[in-house]
């Protein structure tokens, strides 16, 4: 038998990438994880890049799917929370792995530091300002865990109210989950290393000067800081029904593919169908003939 | 010499599409344009399909640019307002036009049947609750046309409050451009044979069923004062700053290369340059560096 030229995703186990990169419960030690890590593709970057466009049909046409139901009554909406260090990609996820999809049934919200007005409301105010409605998947760059991660590092508020948002997390994710909403938790995993190469290549290139802001360096230095506090909110906002998922982002190729791999897994989960029509279809024929 | 291979995109004249398709001032007679016209292209539906993707690069890197710029302080926006009957391809060029280009940088709003609370706030309210931030490119799918459109056709409201509205939208309008924001208005042209045909495609094929609604077969009833209403938009509203197109929109292909090439164009026409460095670059390489 003639063999089949690998496409370079990993089709010899049946373990799907939900399951691969799924944080287990208990403590989250980030040495742990490689982030030059591929899992579920054993293939090289141009064949990584390839499958990322060969996901386009298959999920433009799940999202249509889920976008109908929204459209006829359905409830159900997807949230994909977007996390990570500076340059780990968030912006390029969106713009790959998202911009594979139909804009219209998309709602992303990029969260910056939190305005007087919004701080008075409280940290999820603005977080439930930005859901997606029905139908959609919302994506988020950034989100309310910046509360459990900035606010920790720098102080911005005093360590009982940061220790108690753990909890108002949880009690929140589970709410979304009742209501309707899979939300898909993603930690952007890069090494310092890797790092300082993406912040050199803002700095080398004129184009990219507009994305390098001096306050990277200063939250470089904070990288230990940092990551204690992911490993922390890694372990105490790890539901059973809103996990969190750990994607090696050391490859900009495998980190949008991955990712992207995981929504398409999560549409078919929810498996929406195409909504039957509420009217009488041969009766419209014969409306329709008649003008 | 040998021949090039013709793209089908026509480069002999100088002329732009943006040129081609707008409206001229004065009074406007729909039945002097052809919606099955191709202008600006002469290949085959296969070739505009092709030549639609071949926008991706230029069109992407335009985008960026602004979304750049409105980052760095700049304070100007795009704002397509798609206008035309059911199945004209409002979302069409949405999902095919649009979908070129970074999803973070679109504002996407698709205008329904305004709700009790919107209705008590002026037609213009939820118009100004949507309209794209700096850097954006907004999209309206419907817009404020509708308040002289189904408005004046379904008598929704008496007439010198529907006639009032030109001038308003106009005022409105003006304003938009004074603060930086360029209007790209489209009316997607199509016959209503072709609505016909797309209506009964939409009943032939049971995963269309959920963008089929009998009130639409209602609406084609009054297509003649649909005409005299969007040309009466067309002819009121068309300010030097803020000029209508008329997209001939029977072939799908055309209407998703035109209204990309326009959107492309006007890009052109703002012609953002990368923002320069507000920090300075020796300095934070070396600061990186250490690290």
């Amino acid at each position: 038998m003639a063999k089949k030229k690998s496409s370079g995703v990993d089709q010899g186990g049946a373990t799907r990438l939900l399951d691969a990169l799924r944080v287990p419960s208990g403590p989250v030690d980030l040495k742990a994880w490689d982030s030059r890590a591929t899992p579920g593709f054993n293939g090289t970057k141009e064949e990584g890049k390839i499958a990322l466009e060969a996901l386009e049909p298959e999920v433009s046409d799940w999202q249509e799917r889920l976008f109908a139901e929204g459209r006829k009554g359905g409830n159900r909406r997807v949230l994909l929370v977007l996390q990570g260090m500076d340059t780990s990609g968030k912006g390029g996820v969106i713009r790959h792995g998202a911009g594979l999809m139909d804009p219209q049934g998309l709602r992303i919200t990029s969260f910056k530091a939190p305005t007087p007005a919004e701080r008075r409301r409280g940290f999820l105010w603005r977080i439930r300002q930005a859901l997606p409605g029905p139908g959609l998947i919302g994506i988020f760059d950034r989100s309310h865990y910046e509360d459990v991660l900035i606010a920790r590092v720098r102080n911005l508020v005093a360590p009982p109210v940061w220790n108690r948002r753990y909890e108002q997390i949880n009690e929140f994710e589970e709410e979304l989950a009742e209501s309707g909403i899979t939300v898909v938790k993603c930690f952007l995993h890069i090494s310092p290393e890797e790092q300082k190469l993406r912040l050199e290549a803002r700095l080398d290139d004129a184009t990219k000067h507009w994305k390098y802001n001096p306050g990277d360096v200063d939250e470089r230095e904070l990288w230990p800081a940092y990551t204690e506090a992911y490993e922390a909110a890694l372990e105490k906002c790890n539901g059973e029904k809103t996990p969190w998922y750990v994607i090696p982002s050391d490859r900009k190729w495998y980190r949008n593919w991955a990712v992207t791999t995981l929504l398409l897994e999560t549409l078919k989960d929810l498996n929406p169908e195409w909504p039957e029509a509420d009217f009488d279809v041969a009766a419209e024929k014969g409306r329709l003939a008649a003008t």
